[in-house]
Formats: structure tokens, C-alpha cells, sequence
């Protein structure tokens, strides 16, 4: 009996053939990642274990990205707390404020990530780099401490549904309206403990940035996992770029899946997910009429080139309308540096859009863009529950960066269509 | 006898031939000033007064500047208190985020304030403006709703005290090392109430942003305000840019001064004032060795162009120290896209700064980088009082943007010429 391709990276890593779903294994992993939030709570418990070195000092990754550059005395000792421990350890992959990035743009782009590895982090969003062919899954600060000190930490291997994604997408439809659709469709809890696949022609078709955003909100669906099966896309993005080695799977023909569904992504407009819930979704032309106070275009799921390319395309010889506040937050360092030389941050600014350096920021209503009481937001970022931006009574609208911008320009959720 | 630049515009502006210091004067205001901070506690006094109307709707200006884009969910209510009122008086002049800039610096770019004017503004750096040749201070909350409603407000006429700046200044010295220097020579209550009128060929040969600068820390020796009369450098900046007609003011001859005090400026360093002084300045090449965590380049006293060049002129082809954050933050949406331009801010990410959207953020320790204890910051700001910049452990160096810089690269407080 075949195995899926999530089966397989999770084998490898527990050292044996085959593992089936449901099964409780110790696997290795490749690398670990904390951040400003989590990563301080995971060294206090790491220095509980009484382990004097992290397993590897090449593998654990830290990256300030929450509320830096630092929102008040608590985050600047919290960010403290984690620079020290990376110095007094010697981490080769601390980054710092002004050489950093969202942890789960940064990962990829920096090669730290890679096809068949086994990626835990203390973040609900460390699924992202499934889309690499990667297991990657968010986990919580007592399990990073265990597995900064042991190099390995325990798993239940997650049954896989497959998710088979035929035809051609239309204009101004992409990855973050496929797994919009797909959430709505399945529901927050419908893919729970289980492993997402995205597999199909609209995948092969999808470009690296938009199987990021794909992966990056499997969690939403409940996922233990995204993963999508390395191809010519994955290798022509990993070769030259990542750091170690790296493996390719595919999942067996004959593999088993709790289920598989099928999507035409030719009828699938772009989509918006409404309050409070990623899954509750519907396309852009049946929102109605939603005036909106702000949009922001950024984060770990829509804060790289090819969401900030979509922004600017809409926001060229634009502005943005006077009720509205557009913040553009680049993913990191890198992606501001190309957007600047693409001319895409002239853009934003010429529309009168705030760009931030890179954080996390306004997605958690941590800084960088946190509501009011009965404000309204659209927001490219991947989740809406009650008070995630900011105020209880406040809103956020989920769409792509396209919708993002186009909403930006009227005021109110728009199609890409009506301003372009 | 004659009378000062100070005294004739505040004699104008009583409608007076003449005005002496001690008098009190009710005194017309030509624009009045809020920022999110202090503003919705002025919105809320004026409601109290029960007058309809702000006397004039292009003379109230408000800015959301210095804890936006919205840190919290309370800085976020307070900027909506401000935006709501701004839209039921159908101000003309509300800078939303995006479109906007440090107060201090967006007005004059903006054009709003110029020679002869009074401006009064909620915040202490309001003598700003004093480098144009206009009387403009910083007052309460409460006097500020009383100017919003009336138009105008009293003073009490300060004396005059006259800084005579002599000889050329040597290479990487500006107006934030001539500034410092004099407070810290005649202390953080030096010209307590006073008016500081800045003179001499120093002066002349000062660029706009450097009298910006200086008329801006007027304020930490304790000045009533800061100014220097309009010259040939004024007009240039003005003229074209200024929406009101303008007046030009100088000081007579036979003006009557408390006191005139010269500077040799060729016998300057770079200064750097020490914690928790202003005044507690000394030459760069005296600081001996002091490392630091951070660098802050930016601010109503150094966020303009002419700071930005320089900074960038140091952090060409270099790269920030390993153990420093360098933020960077253009003082308005103008000077961000100047400077973005000009390929000042393709330096800076280059060199590993985060690059910020305009806002007052880490000089109050607001947000944007604040503090953790036992932390030290160079920064380009104007105050380094114990916790300005965060923890109350924490500590802050007050130096012109070349010697930030050369900081920044250095790791410690370090003489641009070490790096250049």
C-alpha cells in the first residue's frame, strides 16, 4: 500500500519505512523556529531541561518579527530575552531588527527551509513550508523547548485529504482565493489533525508565492499540514537557495486519503471571507456594499513580491480614498529592497499608502495598524476572529492583495475589475 | 527703543504698535495644532465650551503622528476621536496616516505655517516654526480648545535673549551640534520663558533643515520659543509654498535683549548630549567608548532631507553593526518618497536599517522601537530624559544624524570621520 507524500517526509525523519495515520512517532527535525512571542517562553522551559546547548546551533531559528522594532518595554524585553539567548548559544540564524523579515517569508526565501524536511515552530503558521514539499507544522513553546534541546520531538501521523484543483484560473483569482474557497467550503474545522494536499493542474499552474499562501492557511482549516509535492517550480525556487541538501517525495499512486475533493477553479471568483470566521467566505461581487477604515496588505500570508506586484498594479496612477488608511507591510528586508527597485513602494506611496518595515504587526492587532471600536478592515492576512486587529467590535475583511488594493482605492470591497 | 522679531510679531498679532516683555496679550493666533495625543483631550474641552464651529477651518491642523500607525487599541480610539472631529468640522487641513508626516515637519513642507505667523500648537516642539520667522509655541490641551474656538489666546511676552553664532562650522557640525552645544552651555533652564533668537553668519550659512533643528530644541533650554529672522534662505523656502500672504519681521537694531551670548563655531564638534540631559553635552571625540543597542535616525528635529543625506552619505557601502538596530524614519510621506528617490533609502536597507513609515514612535518610547532596561540608544531626537525611550533603565544619546550613523556602523558612539 502506497503512502501519501506527508507519510513519507514523516518515515524518513522517524527513521523507518512506512508509518501509517493515527500512529504515534519520535521523528527528528530538520530545524526549529521561535519567535518574539513564543521563542522567550520556549528558553525559559529549555533552560528548565538543564541542556547547556540547542541541539544544533545552525537549526534553530529565531526571528523578531511579532512586535518589533519593539511596541513598548514588554516586546523590547521579550525581544531581549531571545537576542541573548541566540548570542550566549552562538545561533548562526538569529535575525535582527533591519536584516530580518516575517519569519514565514524570511524561512523560505533565506534557503533555511527546504523539499522533505521536518520543520516545527512556535507559530500557527509554520505550515507555510509545505509548500516547499516540506512537513512543517506550528507547535507550542514547550515543545520547541524539548525539541531546541533534543533535536527531535513527537508527532501523531495525520491522515491526508487530497485536494485536486482542475482548470485554469481566472484573472484576479490566485492562491489566497483557492484556499479562501477552500476554507469556506470545508470549514474551519474540516480538515482537522489531517494532513491538506493540494495537488492539480491550477497547482502545477500556481506560482511559488501563491502555494506559500496556500500552505500558510491550511491551519485555518484545522490542518495539522499543508503540502504541496515538490515540482519544476519548487526545484527552480530551491536550487541555488537552500542551505543543506534536500529530498524529494510524491505520493504514491495507490495512497490513501481520508477523502479527496475536486474543485474547478474556472468558476471560483475572488473571494472574500467575511467576520469573524476564514470560512466564512463569499465571492467579492455578492459583498455587497462594505465601506471599510483601513487595509493592510502584508503579512506571512500575502507579504511577498508577487502580492505586492498584484497591489501595485491596481494602485498604479491611484489614491487611496481620503477614509481610508492603506499600510503595505513588504514581507522582509529582501522583498522591500525589490519592491523599491521595481518601483512598487513608489507606487504606494504616490497612492498615499504608509509602507512599514516588515513585522507581523497589524495581522494579531499587535502594532503597525490596530483598530478602533467599530472599524473596519480588509486585510490580505488569514484570520478574522473577534477582535484580531484591535478592537473587539472592529472587523476584518480576508480577500487577496488585488481586492486589498482595489478596496483601498473605493472605500469599500471592490473587484480589481472596478478600478483597473 | 526698538523691539525684537518676537515682540513686533507678538505686537501684531495683539493688534498693538507695540508689546514689552512681562505684558500679558491676548493675541490672535494664525493656525492652531493638534496631534493624536493631544488632541482628543482638547476635542473634548472644546465640546465644553458649547461654540459650534472651530473659528476657522483651515487653521486648525491635525495630525496623527505620534503613536500611528495605531500601536493599541487605545491609540487607535484616540486617532479616531481626532478623525471624527476633523470630519464634522470639515477641517481642511486633517493629515490622515499615509498622507501625512511628523507635525513639525509637515507643516512647513505642507506650507501651513510662515514668517510672522503665531501658531500655537498641543506639543512642546511647536517652536519649530520659529526657524521661518514666525512666534510659535507649544501649549496645553486646554489652551489649545480655547484657540480652536476663539482664534486666538493669551501670552505673556517673553524677553529676548540673542545667540550670536560666529566663524564657519567645521565639516559633519550642523544645527543639532549648534543647539546642543548651547544648552549645553547654558543649561536645560537657561532660557526658561525666554525667547531665543539665533544670529550671526553661522546662521546665515545654515540650511533650512538645520534652522529647523535648532528653533526645535528651543524648547529644552527652557525657551518660550525659538526663532531667527527671515532671510534670503527663508524666502527660498517659502515663497511658493506658503498658503497665506506672509510678513516679514526682523529685529531692530536698538532691540533690548535680557542677554547676547557668541559662539565661535569653528571651535564645535559634534556634541553629544549624555544621559539624561540635554545639557548634558560634550564633543564626540570626549564620549569615550559607549556601545549601544540602537540607533534612531529621525524625528521633528533631524527626519529631513538634509539628515537623511548625511546619513546616507556614512552608511554608503557599509553595514550596521551586528549588535545595533538602526531605524531609520523619514519625517514625512514627502521626504520618504524623496528620499526613496534620491536611492537614500536603497542605502539604508542596504546597510541592514529598518526603514519606518513617518511617525514620532520611538522618541517618546511610543512605539517603533522602545527600550528594554539596561538598553543604550544613539538617537537624532530631542530629549533623553530618564525612560524617554522606554525602560526607565535605559538610555538614550542625543547626536546628529552623521554621528548616528557612523554609530549605527561602528557599534558604538563613534565620529562620522572614523567611518568616512
Amino acid at each position: 500500500m502506497g503512502m501519501t507524500i506527508t507519510e513519507k517526509i514523516l518515515a524518513r525523519a522517524a527513521g523507518r519505512d512506512r508509518v501509517a495515520p493515527g500512529e504515534l512517532i519520535s521523528a527528528r527535525v530538520d530545524a526549529v523556529l521561535g519567535n518574539d512571542i513564543t521563542a522567550p517562553l520556549a528558553i525559559r522551559e529549555f533552560e528548565k531541561i538543564g541542556v547547556e546547548r540547542v541541539f544544533d546551533k545552525d537549526r534553530v531559528y529565531l526571528v523578531p518579527d511579532h512586535f518589533t522594532p519593539n511596541k513598548d518595554i514588554k516586546s523590547a524585553e521579550q525581544a531581549k530575552e531571545m537576542r541573548e539567548f541566540a548570542r550566549r548559544q552562538g545561533l548562526t540564524y538569529y535575525f535582527e531588527v533591519g536584516r530580518m523579515g516575517i519569519e514565514h517569508c524570511l524561512l523560505p526565501e533565506q534557503g533555511l527551509v527546504g523539499p522533505g524536511d521536518v520543520i516545527i515552530g512556535a507559530d500557527s503558521h509554520t505550515c507555510t513550508y509545505g509548500a516547499l514539499g516540506a512537513f512543517a507544522t506550528g507547535v507550542g513553546s514547550t515543545d520547541l523547548a524539548a525539541a531546541m534541546a533534543l533535536g527531535e520531538t513527537w508527532f501523531k501521523v495525520p491522515e491526508s485529504v487530497k485536494f485536486v484543483y482542475e482548470g485554469e484560473l481566472p484573472e484576479w483569482v490566485g492562491g489566497k482565493d483557492l484556499i479562501l474557497y477552500t476554507i469556506g467550503d470545508i470549514g474551519v474545522e474540516g480538515a482537522l489533525y489531517q494532513a491538506m494536499e493540494f495537488t492539480g493542474p491550477a497547482i502545477a499552474n500556481l506560482s511559488m508565492d501563491g502555494r506559500f499562501t496556500m500552505a500558510n492557511m491550511a491551519i485555518e482549516a484545522g490542518a495539522k499540514n499543508g503540502i504541496i509535492a515538490p515540482d519544476i517550480r519548487t526545484l527552480e525556487y530551491v536550487q541555488g537557495r537552500t542551505i543543506r541538501p534536500f529530498e524529494l517525495f510524491a505520493s504514491d499512486p495507490d495512497a490513501v486519503y481520508a477523502r479527496t475533493i475536486t474543485y474547478d477553479v474556472s468558476k471560483i471568483e475572488p473571494q472574500v471571507a467575511f467576520p469573524h470566521s476564514p470560512d466564512n467566505t463569499r465571492p467579492v461581487t455578492e459583498a455587497g456594499r462594505v465601506e471599510i477604515d483601513q487595509v493592510v496588505i502584508g503579512s506571512c500570508t500575502n507579504g511577498r513580491m508577487e502580492d505586492l506586484r498584484l497591489a501595485a498594479r491596481v494602485l498604479e496612477r491611484r489614491r487611496v480614498h481620503a477614509g481610508v488608511r492603506l499600510i503595505v507591510i513588504p514581507g522582509t528586508q529582501e522583498i522591500y529592497r525589490q519592491a523599491m527597485e521595481e518601483g512598487l513602494l513608489a507606487i504606494f506611496i504616490q497612492a498615499g499608502a504608509a509602507v512599514s518595515t516588515p513585522t507581523c504587526g497589524p495581522c494579531l492587532g499587535g502594532h503597525m495598524g490596530v483598530l478602533a471600536r467599530g472599524e473596519r478592515a480588509v486585510a490580505t492576512t488569514n484570520r478574522n476572529f473577534v477582535g484580531r486587529m484591535g478592537h473587539p467590535e472592529s472587523e476584518v475583511y480576508l480577500t487577496n492583495p488585488a481586492v486589498a488594493a482595489a478596496s483601498a482605492v473605493l472605500g469599500r470591497i471592490a473587484h480589481p475589475g472596478e478600478v483597473v
